[in-house]
């Protein structure tokens, strides 16, 4: 069977074993269903449950896993335009197209509903906070005043998410209205 | 037995019925169950199903009135402290503890589980916007610049839900800082 060959030889497969356990995970959360466990992931990816047991602590590890993957994969550098409100109204308008698609929402509901402790530290609320101090840190040298990379998540970024996850109106009219609310901070 | 006496006497029950419905749907959601359906919650409220399925046209919309009543029905005026900026401190530490009591997290959880499909109105942040509206109103009446009742719900209440939502830390500080900033942008 392919799935104790992949499970046997990590070396050179692991990364492909890895792939596939990414997209087994995704296509069961497209489908909606009910109840992703190890086993029924394992028999979608070929591989052994052990595979997953030995990897993740639990199933909900290996989706938020996924689900990070997915929501920081794409069209992730920052915008650089010479111009803070361009660039922030740009990588705005990004995101809300991003994480409007219904696939998204799906994986940002599913990252949500395995996030049942508190998390010090979210990785795609990193990834936005590193593209936000790059573009501050741009605007600094150009010498505009600038608001901080954290007002660009709370203001910015968190009423996007807010809107998404309560499934509330996203639009291009609404990443920009926050864009110039929050450099109207600093002005 | 009790269930049919209730389902056959709407009239002078039905506020009871009703109580016994989401008291055994905040249960139900209290205790993690993994299945809340139309026969469960019956059963649990002593109630006959086809009270349920005739009032609901499924067991998510009333998953989302039970989430939207807990999470509304509490505190719920808006502080009236004499100055804007200490009725919106005031108010962002109220709903910053109320929503983030484990109760208060499941329950909203719960209701963004049930909202697959978009909405154009939400009670919860309906609510929320009478509050502020109000808020503005006495502080126009005062003379003092304010931001709108919109842009309080932005930088205020989303980002307060967004790092419930997401498992990210809320405290005092947090609400203060978000205060702070929402009142920046009409200084």
């Amino acid at each position: 069977m392919p799935s104790h060959a992949a499970a046997r030889r990590p070396g050179g497969r692991s990364g492909r074993v890895l792939a596939a356990i990414h997209a087994s995970v995704g296509e069961l959360m497209g489908e909606g269903a009910d109840k992703i466990t190890f086993p029924v992931i394992a028999e979608r990816a070929g591989v052994n449950p052990t595979t997953l047991y030995r990897r993740w602590s639990n199933v909900n590890a290996l989706l938020e896993e996924v689900a990070v993957a997915a929501l920081t994969r794409d069209g992730e550098s920052a915008p650089d335009t010479g111009s803070l409100e361009r660039d922030l109204t740009e990588w705005a308008d990004i995101i809300a197209r991003d994480i409007t698609r219904p696939e998204r929402v799906r994986y940002l509901r599913a990252m949500l509903a395995a996030r049942v402790e508190a998390v010090s530290h979210c990785p795609v609320t990193e990834t936005r906070r590193d593209q936000a101090a790059e573009m501050v840190r741009r605007a600094r040298e150009r010498g505009e005043p600038t608001p901080t990379a954290s007002q660009i998540l709370d203001h910015v970024i968190a009423p996007l998410y807010h809107h998404v996850v309560f499934a509330l109106r996203v639009d291009h009219e609404y990443a920009r209205r926050l864009v110039r609310d929050v450099l109207a901070m600093v002005r």
